[in-house]
This record gives structure tokens, C-alpha cells and sequence, in this order.
């Protein structure tokens, strides 16, 4: 390709709206374009990583047994009401109803689609297993799109779904897409950590999260220093903390006046107390039934874990008049204190269960209780009373008795197992040898094709630009013709760009009729992991100059050996990113 | 690939809901799956097919020097009100709001989104030439999905826009797009023709449509015998009648009462006239003003002709209120006579120029008139009257004097020369070379990827099932191992798969524990191009068979050189494919 017929609008100046590095550097280096808030153009370079990229994840999934297929992303809503995620994807997921009336949604992922496919064509347990793909873009109507592609509203997302008959086989196939994975990103040039993600429906971790640590991540990854523990924040487990010892007999629980104080932070100031001796008492609504939550007030309630703790049920805080049905007050004023008659569920994270005493609301309109004692004045068992981690990891937390450290990542890809979930909702049985009905287990494993982009460039640049790795960049080399209006120059630069194409190198020639000043600063900017200087005063002795864009080092070579020289160069790269 | 190891669900019966051939074997061969009304999955077999066209495509493309960008499906709607498409193309457009209230639309088509880009991206004639294409999902709320993927509401399409600087440079391009056109369509193993599909703005063709003629087809080829003129129904223009003669003078035209009796049918059997005798009135609104329009009763207006005679602006039937203000009348008894007076446009189809007289509307409730004469009786001509070829062409007409004929085809391509629509509208601009402002001249090239697939069916099958063109058959060659548990008749397969796999050839082993029978079958219904059977009986004999799915003959080869063999046929298979 010749750089003057090549659409590359780089940009000086760092784009006023772009937080992150790899946005910045997208816009400037004529990656992408903004469309609309989280859509995006991807003019030739970008598209030309994103087609690498492409065709690394198709070699490795295919590689690893799974068949590719297409699925519409214009998805029956039908479908997605009868797993229950029409509900829990809420607002985020796009939903239009067609001209005659049928409700659609504009797929964010596609387990209802695969599985319906698979109730549909499955019956025998001869068919399985069996794990089917698609590279298709994805839509997810983000709150606040962000970060550039990283955080975007349409994205290609590569997404398998594996069927199996019995739990071995789905954690062989489990396993077979998670090497795959390690493949894929290895190839693409990532460093990238693994973090368990989420307990699986068969215990143990049941979904594994692939992580790129990098300062414009919007996950966090929790970890131990020794490495014997890694997690996202999802699902990050803490030890409960020890239990607070006291000096003495804490007093009987007693009511204050708390006109109109309704927050933490305003009966804190108004009590003169902290919000670590607070007890926060949430009204959750699980369907119809009110389940109460007790965090304390200095931590903060992880969703996730709540789910995971009602056995995957879904809960929505609850209305304010369930509040005060249930609490017999006004929204701010809930209180442990005789609530677990009148919920279905007392939930309390371990750190309440661990405080010796503390401050709560009443149940009663603008009042408080102060020395309310875990275990004392509220149960910590029962029926229907549990106390386990509910809350996000944070600083000063340990797991197995080791301390928590925190780092930024982009999540590029997850696995996770499904179980049944979806094959009973849908249907997808099989008959197993024994001639009885069964649900298909299920895996389902997704990467982010356009963050391994963002990636990737988050990881390597510098002042100048990006650095791509040579198995994703744009082009693996980039000839710099300096004095295109020389004819000698011209012809020795054009001849080692024909001698590279000939030889299969992905070379882009700068033949553009320009300063060699101007075409060096693009060529840093773009980040082409080789360039080859053709210019006039070395080429008068004969050579000319060899540079890694990853490297401040050159080279010379003599021009006659210099096609070699750089397919040498390009294959040891190459080498450098190969997976077993 | 291992047949054992592959998702193809073939399907016995011809299903009930397929009308199309191509739609039926695509079911039956396990192609693809319906999902909702005009939403389709393609199964691996489908998924294949499409890659091999895709790149196809791309690769020709890329040669005629188009550049590959992606851009969102999800656009603002405010772009397509820009340019008035949101109104243009109505329902068939899918719209939804996001979460944030903001109008969007799922893109049928791309132009809007790719004039934005080049409106901020481009500024002097220096970047012009330039062309740029996606291949990408584009989205139609067709009112009536029909023939599988033919016409569905999600399918892939190619499609480019070019921006040129000058006419020339316009027609350059397009031609490009044109010639790169028929190499694809010819290396996709398809029989085209290519008609005249719309008129310029500078006049002549200024859009071509490629159309695989077929019965499925739901596009009408209308052609001379001798090969001298093609247009598709939509543009087809015909001569105009030779002028009615009459005996004597035509009495004066005179009122007939016609109580409640508005349609053409009505009045024929009410009056014992023809249609043809008739002359129907229409009254359009085009924004606020209206416009009448006279065809021939027995002639159905089209709405292309329209367009183009009233410069491309968009008509809609007026509404009752209209009708009855223009025409002082009832719906129903529109007349010519006086309306020019109360239409900012009188709009003639020829062949009711041509009439001697005819029976009309009388603008008067339950009033029609009879030897109402074209000319005499309303005007043939003035300021804002116009004599022109309205109609669609029919049975019967000429052009150029040569009768019309009529077949049914598949659209898979078209290419429009856009003139400064785009670009007026969107402030796509660029300095000349002597510093003056002008609009981009914009062509644009669209391919249906999933029609290619279904026309290769349709153009190509028999009783048993497919028979693919080399270039995009799921596989290349097929080897049918007829008794897979006799361990010698395996190994002899297997081998010859190897040999091929070792040589490049994209093949299938038929691996399957199953009888001969039901692979044969199988192997007709998938229609691989060429079938390699390994069977005990001939392989007793040393041999093999080797049988072209489009030919009937079946050759014998010894073992050991049937894979050179099975190369060589698929090298010359393909060589026939070949484009210049």
C-alpha cells in the first residue's frame, strides 16, 4: 500500500474529550472516529488491525474445536423474556418494537439466540459436545460510554457457547476455550492477567476474567502480593474482619431524636459519630418478597455478591412505599432492630457481624438507636438470617489472612460456566445414552475484539504514538521514502517496498510528496513496529537506515541486502509472539 | 474438517414456510436457521459460504483501490433527517430512542454516516480521489420478509461511496466499482446481467443494477431480444403510443352521472367502458403543493418516473382533504379538466396524450365524463404541464421500437452515481485547486453477500440438493468414506484427506458411522463440488471414485493418485472461475 493513497487523517492536537491514552492516540493516529457518543468510525488502519485481530481469534478458536456461525443481532424479545435478562439488562439493552408491533432487541450478547438454536437441532447426546461462535458486533446502550472503544455502545465481540452432556465435558471445554484465550492474547502481543471472576453454579470458580493492568481500565483487579489470590472486584472474596473487643458493657440500644438526618454522612455529623460504627440497612425487593441487607457504613454493598448469595436471584432496591411498609418509618431511617420479622431475608455482611456496636436507624420516622449489639439486639442466625461477604474488597482488606493490593485492567475476555441456566429456560435437551431427557450444560466465553485495539496501545506508546505489536499493527513495515522528489531515492525505496510485498511483509511505502520532518513524526505516531529510511544523503553511501519503532536504536544496511535484513527482523517479532 | 465433528442439520422434508428454491436447500442442507420473520442464523456449512465470498469481495475491492472502513450500524438519526432519508424511507427504516432520549436508526444503508466522515476529514481536491467501503450488517423493517435471506431484515452488505473532485474523476470510479463488480460476480460462479437502473443527475445511466435472472427473483429484467437495451421495470423506458385515430369528430364531453361509483373497475362495468378507455386522475402532494397526474386506466403509475420527472422529489398520495380541495369532489371522481389551474403541476403519462378521448373524473361528486379529449379538453402543454413516460412498462410495449421482454431476477449489486446530494446536504466540500469551495461528487456500490449466496443456489442445484461454484462451496472437496469401521477403507480416506489438507485443498472427511447410503445423499444435499468415494469394493480393486457433483459421470482412479488427481480438478475447477 502507498502511504499517498492511504485515507490516515492523523491529528496534532490531543483531542479535547478523550480521557484515555489509547483514545487519544486513536483519534490522532487516524484509527477511529467518534460518530455519536460511544460509536465509533474505524478508518483503514483501524480496520486493518481489527481484520488481524480477527483472524487470530478465528485461527485459535477454530484450532480449539468450536465452529463459527452467525447469528442476527436484530434478537426476538421473546426470547430474552423467557430467560428472565430482558429484566436484567434493563435499560442497557436496546429494545425496539418492528412495524408490526414484535418487540426486539438489538443483541448485547446471544445465549438466548445460540440456545435456541441448540433446543431447536439438539436431541442426542451423539451430537454433543459441541461449541459454536460467532465474530458479530454487539450493542449495549452504556450509561456513560467512556474511555473511547473501551466503553462503547456497538463493539465486535467474539462469542462461543459450548453444549455438553456431563460436567467433564464441560470443563474440558471450558478448558479448551481458556488456553485458547491465552493463545490469542499472547499472539496479539498482550500481557494480561487471569482473575477468577465468579463462583460457578458447580462451586469453585466458574468463570475466569482475562485482564490487561493498565491506568484506563475501568476494572480492578484485587490480588495478593504472592499471587496465591486474584480476582475481579465483582468477585473479590475478604476475610471477615475480627471482632471488635469493647472495654466494657456496651449499654442497653437506645433511641435519639434525628430530625430530617437521614444519610450516613448527616447523622454523622449530627450524632458525632463515624460511619464505620454505622450500620446501613438496605430494603432490597427479590420478585415480590422484601429482603433486608446490613452493610456497615463506611463499606459499600456489592451487587454481585448479593446475587450470588440469594442463589443468582435478581433484586432491585426496594420502592419507598415497600420501605416503609416493611420498616414502619420513612426512607432513611430503617433499622436492624426487629426487621428480620418482617423481611423474607436478613442479610448481613460479616464486617456488621463483627462490630461490637453500633449506630442504626430506628424504624421509626426522624429517629436513631445508638450501642445496637450484633447478636444482642438483632439475630445473626436463624431461618432466615445469614452473615456472610457482601461488600467490595478494599484498602486495608485480606484474603487468607494476606493483604489486598489493587490494580486498573481492561477486561479483554471472560469464560464463564453457564451450568443449565439457560438450557432449561430454553429447552435445549438432550437424550443422554441411558434414552432419559436432559439440559444441556453450558459454557460461554466472549472477547472484546476492539479492546484487544485499545489494549494493546495502552500498553505500548510513547510521546510520540503508539507501538504496536507486529501481529496486530496496520502494516508490519513502513518504508520512508525522505526525498520522494529525488528520483534515485524514489526508485530505491520503491524497489525495496516491491522486493517486501513479493515476499508477503504487510509493507506500507510513504511516498507522500512531504517533509521528511512531517513523514517521521507520522510514522512514530502510527506506531508500524518497522521502518525502513530511504534517504538521500546515506543513500549516497550505499545504505540505508533500519529502525524498531520499539527500539531508539538504528541500523544501517546496504540496500541490496536491506529487503532481507527486514524480513529477518519482521519473522524474529513474529517469533517473539508465537503460543505454543 | 471431520463431518463427525460438524454442526450441518440436514432436513429430510422440503420445509412448509420455504417458497424459494434457494431458501428450501438452504434449510435442508443445514445452511441456515430462521430465527424471527426475515432474521436468519447461518449454520457453519452457511458461515463458510459467506467468508469465501466476503473475502472474495474484499479482495477485489481492495484492487480497485476502495479502502476498508467500519463504521456504527447505530446511527444518529439526525444525520438521516439531514438529509431527509428518515422521512424517504419511512417504516422500513428501524428507529429506536437510546437511554438518553436520543433518536437513532439501525443503518439501512450507509451514506449518511460515510458523507459525515468525509465532511470532517476532507478539504482539498489533494485527498480526491478517494473511496471507501464496508462490509457490515445493514438493517430493513421490510413490510413482507420473503424468500429466506433474499429479502430479510438483517443481511450483510458491501457497500463503498466514492468522492470525486470532478465529473471525470466520478466516472472513473464508478467505472472501477463496475468492472470490479463483474470480476467478483464472475469469480462467485454467478450468470448476470447488468441493466440500467436509474437516471443520472448529469444525465445518461447513472446507475447500473447486476441481477442473476431467476424464477425466485422478486426483480424484473426488462430487455429487447436483441440484447440492445436492459433496464430493470423500475426504469425501463417505453415508447410512447402511436396517437388513437378516430372515425369522425369526438361529440363534446358531456357529464354521466356515476352515483357512489369512484374505481376504475367501477365505472368500466357502470359506463360498459374499458380501462383502457379511461383515464385515471391522481393528485400528489409533494410537500405543500399538489400535483395531478394522468395515467391510463389500464396502466399502473411508477413511482421511480415519478420522481425523476419532478427532479427527484419525494411525492406521497395526497390525503382525502386534499383530493377534495384540489378537485371540489368526492375521492374517486378526479377529472383532468380545469385541474392545471389548481395544481402547481399537470403531469402527463404519453399514452394518455396518445388517447383520442377517453372518460374521466368530473371533479364533481358522483359526475364522470365522457370523449373527454386530450388537447382539446385539457392542456397537452404550458408553463407547468408536461407530457412524459410515466408508467411501468408492460406486455406489449416497445423501446426503441423492438417489443419488451420480461424475466425475473435476483438484484445482488448495484452502483449509483450520487452527484452532490450527499455531500450538499452533509457539507462534504473541498477547496479546488484554484481555492474555491465545492461539494464532493459522490458515487455509491452496494453487494448483497447473503444474495450471492442464495443466487449460486438458485442458479445452481438439482432434485437432490446444491450444486456450489468451486469459489464459494463450504468445502472444495468432500471424501466419503462408505464403511468407516472397516479399518483399511478408514485409513485409505484418511490419507487422501491428509494429502489434501497437505496440499491446501479446503476438504471435508465424511467420517461418520453411518450407512453409504445416507452420506450419499448427504453429500448431494450439501453439494460439495467434488466427491472422492472410498469405498471396500473398488478399494479391493486399488481404487477410488471421483465424481463432480455437477456432472453425472463418475471417473475410477487408483489409490495413490487420487489426491494429485482430486488437485488437479479443483485447480481446473477453478481456473474456469477466474476473472481477467
Amino acid at each position: 500500500m502507498r502511504y499517498s493513497q492511504l485515507f490516515v487523517p492523523t491529528v496534532k492536537e490531543i483531542p479535547a474529550d478523550a480521557e484515555a491514552t489509547s483514545h487519544q492516540l486513536m483519534i490522532r493516529a487516524g484509527i477511529c472516529r467518534k460518530v455519536a457518543s460511544g460509536t465509533y468510525t474505524y478508518l483503514p488502519l483501524g480496520q486493518r488491525s481489527l481484520l488481524k485481530i480477527i483472524a487470530i481469534v478465528r485461527e485459535e478458536i477454530n484450532r480449539a474445536g468450536a465452529q463459527e456461525i452467525l447469528v442476527p443481532s436484530l434478537q426476538p424479545l421473546e426470547l430474552w423474556q423467557r430467560t428472565g435478562r430482558s429484566v436484567d439488562y434493563g435499560e442497557t439493552m436496546f429494545r425496539l418494537d418492528d412495524r408490526h408491533g414484535k418487540g426486539n432487541v438489538l443483541g448485547p450478547t446471544a445465549e438466548e439466540v445460540f440456545t435456541y438454536l441448540a433446543a431447536g437441532e439438539i436431541n442426542s447426546y451423539k451430537q454433543l459436545p459441541i461449541n459454536l461462535y460467532q465474530i458479530s458486533p454487539k450493542f449495549r446502550d452504556e450509561f456513560r460510554p467512556r474511555f473511547g472503544v473501551i466503553r462503547s455502545r456497538e463493539f465486535i465481540m467474539k462469542d462461543a457457547y459450548s453444549f455438553d452432556a456431563d460436567p467433564e465435558g464441560l470443563d474440558k471445554s471450558y478448558r479448551a476455550m481458556y488456553d485458547a484465550y491465552c493463545r490469542i492474547f499472547t499472539r496479539c502481543g498482550l500481557e494480561y492477567v487471569i482473575v477468577e471472576a465468579e463462583s460457578g453454579e458447580m462451586g469453585g470458580a466458574g468463570s475466569h476474567q482475562f485482564t490487561v493492568p493498565c491506568e484506563s481500565g475501568e476494572d480492578t483487579i484485587v490480588y495478593t502480593e504472592d499471587g496465591s489470590y486474584a480476582a475481579n472486584l465483582e468477585r473479590a472474596a475478604v476475610d471477615p474482619p475480627a471482632k471488635e473487643q469493647t472495654s466494657g458493657e456496651v449499654p442497653p440500644a437506645h433511641e435519639v431524636e434525628t430530625p430530617n438526618v437521614g444519610t450516613i454522612e448527616a447523622v454523622c455529623a449530627f450524632l458525632k459519630t463515624e460511619p464505620k460504627d454505622m450500620v446501613k440497612t438496605l430494603v432490597y425487593a427479590v420478585g415480590e418478597e422484601p429482603v433486608a441487607v446490613l452493610v456497615r457504613g463506611d463499606h459499600e454493598l456489592n451487587p454481585e455478591k448479593l446475587t450470588q448469595t440469594l442463589g443468582g436471584a435478581h433484586a432491585d432496591l426496594a420502592d419507598e412505599e415497600t420501605i416503609e411498609r416493611v420498616t414502619g418509618a420513612k426512607v432513611g431511617f430503617a433499622g436492624p432492630v426487629g426487621i428480620s420479622e418482617k423481611v423474607s431475608k436478613l442479610i448481613i455482611d460479616h464486617a456488621v457481624a463483627a462490630m461490637a456496636a453500633g449506630v442504626t436507624g430506628a424504624n421509626r420516622t426522624d429517629y436513631h438507636v445508638r450501642d445496637v449489639v450484633p447478636g444482642r439486639d438483632f439475630p445473626l442466625d436463624g431461618e432466615n438470617v445469614a452473615v456472610t461477604d457482601l461488600r467490595y474488597a478494599g484498602e486495608g482488606d485480606t484474603h487468607g489472612g494476606k493483604k489486598l493490593l489493587f490494580k486498573k485492567g481492561i477486561e479483554i475476555g471472560q469464560v464463564f460456566k453457564l451450568g443449565t441456566k439457560y438450557s432449561v429456560k430454553l429447552g435445549a435437551k438432550f437424550l443422554d445414552e441411558q434414552g432419559s431427557e436432559k439440559p444441556c450444560l453450558m459454557g460461554c466465553y466472549g472477547i472484546g475484539v476492539n479492546r484487544i485495539l485499545a489494549s494493546a496501545i495502552e500498553l505500548a506508546n510513547d510521546e510520540n504514538g503508539i507501538i504496536w505489536p507486529v501481529s496486530i499493527a496496520p502494516f508490519e513495515v513502513l518504508v520512508t521514502c525522505v526525498n520522494q522528489n529525488e528520483e534515485d531515492v524514489a526508485r530505491a525505496a520503491e524497489s525495496i517496498y516491491q522486493q517486501l510485498l513479493d515476499a508477503g511483509v504487510d509493507v506500507l511505502l510513504d511516498d507522500r510528496i512531504l517533509r521528511g520532518g512531517i513523514k517521521f513524526k507520522d510514522a512514530d505516531l502510527i506506531g508500524i513496529p518497522v521502518r525502513v529510511t530511504v534517504g538521500k544523503k546515506s543513500l549516497a553511501e550505499g545504505e540505508v537506515e533500519i529502525k524498531l519503532r520499539c527500539e531508539s536504536e538504528r541500523q544501517q544496511a546496504p540496500v541490496a541486502e536491506a529487503a532481507d535484513k527486514v524480513i529477518e527482523i519482521v519473522a524474529a517479532l513474529k517469533d517473539k509472539l508465537k503460543a505454543e
